[in-house]
């Protein structure tokens, strides 16, 4: 092995811990070098214990070491666009969270610095390193089930967030469903080109009173005439429900969720077995992982990361078109945002 | 036991044919008197074989028969309401197949005319007799799911009809998602206020031709404020495929499809069981008995059938509003229709 | 069709009525002439309400009438052999309610009449024509497993015989284990040769005071080399548990057991679905009507019933061994027996 | 966190790699400062990689540093007891992989000085420590099946060893059938008091020629008046087949096999999952992780590891019977071996 790729994190939140451990113990060719933080002061332990060489509260610690290479963009979702600028003027590969931003006109700044600069770019889009949700895609583009016609997902969250984060958050079709929209085009192989979502306030009226709901379905045109439908709610009482199927000219490929374990006890009472993992973080434990291996495969081998700038900007841009089709009651198409 | 039933059949193509042998072997109250049927000709060694006293190929042979007390119409669509009709006014209870009318204008003068005539009417919504899908209804009617926010239903076909047949079926909503939309009300508990459809020719370019689809998904608002969800395909490889979900606040009913064994090859390939079962005579099979003995016993105990005419009128409205919605490109409410 | 065949069921309890009601509504070739029973006078309204012309309690009633072809002897245990005997005497062919005997000798008696009159004996082993081990025989015999190497029965009864029938039942390997051991030769498509028998009184100690085991395994070897074993307990609180697996040297199939639905709740507590069917009226209702449909498909087409003479003999003969097996702490061999 | 415990590995194969790795990065509470193996030449980049801090091909290396608290054992199984003896003698805490010994003496030799050093003894029957297990030892401790009547167990290995292997291993059930002795322990909570195993060569003629059986059933009979029952195949098509099952006087618990995920392609041919993951590398995964962190987690607070010295002696024990039982054709009580 030659080289470790030194790597930046800004912002050590819940996923900026999970990938910067992730690095720690899973990627050897990487070397955690600088954790940036608004908090830093209160993560030195966590740092220590992690072997991270330096902790700032200062992205520039970051941004202006010229050894680091890469930048892990785990920060609050204003600020994503303008790190994934400074760090592409900089010369470094960007790995940013979901989403780069909640407008389109940012995101495409974004997408141009990156572009011009000749860095690469990975967006967290981590479903896609899903083993369930991997399975069910190279099933597609093996031609299992033929030629896609119908997309379905059920995604469902165990428990709804604050409604001081529902405000803050772009809404549910920018916040959750994005992740969808995301899966949708990943699954089908192919673009969506209009949205008509429903959506209802059935969990929580705080939610509505924020201007948000957290009961929806929302349906898909792709490109391909491919018709694709997602739920969502904001609160499924057994757990985290995700739950993909691809129905083609062929057959149907389903991935059910994931559980603790195997174990069906029956009783008098009838045979049950365990819930869906709780969250996200014990369902895509190891996707997380995988996310960053193939991070640092795409940096390695200098290929295109697996999900790229373009993959960043076209859930925003679904996730607005779905939006607008709450507001305004109608199908949406994806060109009427883009314009 | 007192009198058995006198039980008169109008049409014994393939849906006529079950009921009449369900009547025979499975509901020792009734006495299958006679059949009607255009080509009653070539039934001759079916109806003596199931011991029907008199076959003939004029409706009067029923209609007229004051012994007759109960008509079961398993003709043409387009003969169901005018049947309804004259056999409600000579005081015989109905059984009706569905859809009662491709319009609403004639199913509610066949409703009429079976309030007039004080008589019973059972449509044949087969399906909420499915030992699934009554196992669902019971826990939602039982509060196991709480307050039910998603209705998910996948239905879809082992084969698309000919396109000769599509051309005069009414369309997909009204001819097959018709079941679904009765299936909606029924594990919802709540009516539908609200459509909005979606549709693709993908399996079959003659169907396209002949002026329909054959995919679709349905997006449906209830009165309570739930959103339902259909999704249908006209051919799936796998066979009948037929699936339910009520999500709701305190968990969610899936019902999935019926096999043929529960059986499972584990081989080098993979762990394999076996398809849906083939259709809906394969499916529904049990359901079909139960429908008629549900339909006596309603005669027997002088009580409301449990598939009302209301029943059979309100998936016609829904299976319109699809229909425009479809036309339109827009969500279209049920008030629409009915206006 | 031609002449019916007329039938006389000697024996009218629970499965002399089973058999009847197939025979009535399934097996249209088929005439219910004549049922016999101890309790005849009891019996005239459900005679009556199936058609049957004749009733008595006397079996000559049956045995003596030139018109019937086919006897069916369902009635306790101690007299199927004698009346398997007058009936073959009188040209009859019969159908036997397992076990043919207690007794090695009365079944080789039994057997030689049979054999000597030239008519056709079915013994009734019901679970060959479960849909779910049919399917298992199906594919091994087809090879899809390869050379069977091990079979796995696992049965299971929802609730423990009073501890008066245990004691006139000759056991519970006479009783209960004798369907698994016929079973495990109609999987393997082998003979059992030794058998090595376990037992416990867990369940109830009226069972272990009557002389009996509740729970038990059974070793099984097959004159292919390959091993069985049968696992059985008289109470499982769950219902009725009836598995099977084939695995061999292409893989393994199993058969899990029947629910009434395929619904699966979803809540906090879990993910529940149904308990097995009850018992055996519940998950063998088809398969006794297509072992009627066999009997009789077999007297029409002049062919071997597809359970023999020889497969009511085996499974005494291997329920015997498994008693001197437990009584004496040792494998014995079935030739032990036999001898 | 106070000092780290500084950990020496006797033996690099396989299983001692994947401790060393797990230590590495799952055990922040060792340290991972010394390993020992015949071939250390070859492990310099492995051991640099994982920071090992010292390779030696010389035991001693670790026995005589008094700096090492806790020595793993992973070397061949003929050296075990006398590294557990000579590790305790140095008054080091053991972690030793199964079998302690293939001869009962020496274990016992090994135990007594264990006991008599005061120093902790963890056995390697990892599979405690599986996900899927220990749900169902949880179910039985918690009392969800009531009093343990039946334990099943199904072992089945993806290929056979070679044969050459086969000669040094013991015999199958020392070598494999070993760990499902533990479980039926570990599962019922209740000793084993006699074997009856059944064993045939169906696999590969050379496992015969080398003097031992490759498809086994065994009988087990509990202290409890439990029965259990295990059965065996060096080679199972379909991968590494590994369920088990607590049937009880209230219900049963079982666990099926894990799967690489939960997808299921429904086709033309049928409905496909995934096979069990291939072998104990991939299911037991995580449980060697645990299985580590429970050891360490011993040292630290003081306690009893969960697999004592009793447990690595009982299952040897119960593999000797079940030896015997096999050659001599009879069940064999422990107290036969132990005597």
């Amino acid at each position: 092995m030659g080289k470790k790729i030194a790597v930046g994190v800004i912002g050590a939140g819940r996923i900026g811990k999970i990938h910067s451990e992730n690095i720690r113990y899973f990627i050897p060719e990487a070397r955690l070098k600088t954790v940036v933080d608004l908090c830093a002061d209160k993560l030195s332990e966590w740092a220590n214990g992690l072997g991270v060489e330096k902790l700032s509260s200062d992205p520039r610690a970051v941004l202006d070491d010229p050894e680091i290479e890469a930048v892990l963009i785990c920060s609050s979702t204003d600020t994503h666009a303008d790190l994934v600028m400074a760090a592409a003027e900089k010369g470094k590969h960007v790995f940013c969270e979901k989403p780069v931003d909640l407008t389109v006109a940012k995101v495409k700044r974004a997408l141009a610095a990156v572009e011009k600069a000749g860095v690469k770019l990975q967006v967290g889009f981590n479903r896609r390193f899903d083993h369930n949700f991997r399975r069910v895609r190279e099933l597609v583009k093996a031609g299992a089930v033929g030629e896609p016609q119908l997309v379905r997902i059920s995604s469902r969250d165990p428990a709804p967030p604050p409604a001081e984060y529902v405000k803050v958050s772009g809404g549910i079709f920018l916040d959750m469903t994005i992740h969808d929209f995301d899966m949708a085009r990943y699954l089908s192989g192919s673009e969506v080109v209009e949205v008509y979502a429903k959506g209802a306030v059935l969990v929580d009226p705080a939610i509505g009173k924020a201007g948000d709901v957290d009961t929806a379905v929302v349906t898909l045109t792709f490109a391909s005439g491919a018709i694709g439908v997602i739920d969502n709610s904001r609160k499924a009482a057994y757990g985290y429900d995700q739950r993909v199927e691809v129905f083609g000219s062929k057959g149907s490929a389903a991935a059910a969720n994931d559980t603790a374990s195997t174990v069906q006890l029956s009783d008098e009472k009838g045979v049950q077995g365990d819930k869906p993992l709780y969250f996200f973080l014990e369902r895509y434990k190891q996707a997380f992982v995988d996310e960053m291996k193939a991070f640092f495969e795409a940096l390695n081998t200098d290929q295109a990361p697996p999900v790229t700038g373009k993959d960043g900007l076209a859930p925003v841009l679904i996730g607005l078109a779905a939006k607008r089709s709450l507001a305004e009651g109608r199908p949406v198409k994806i060109s009427e945002i883009e314009g």
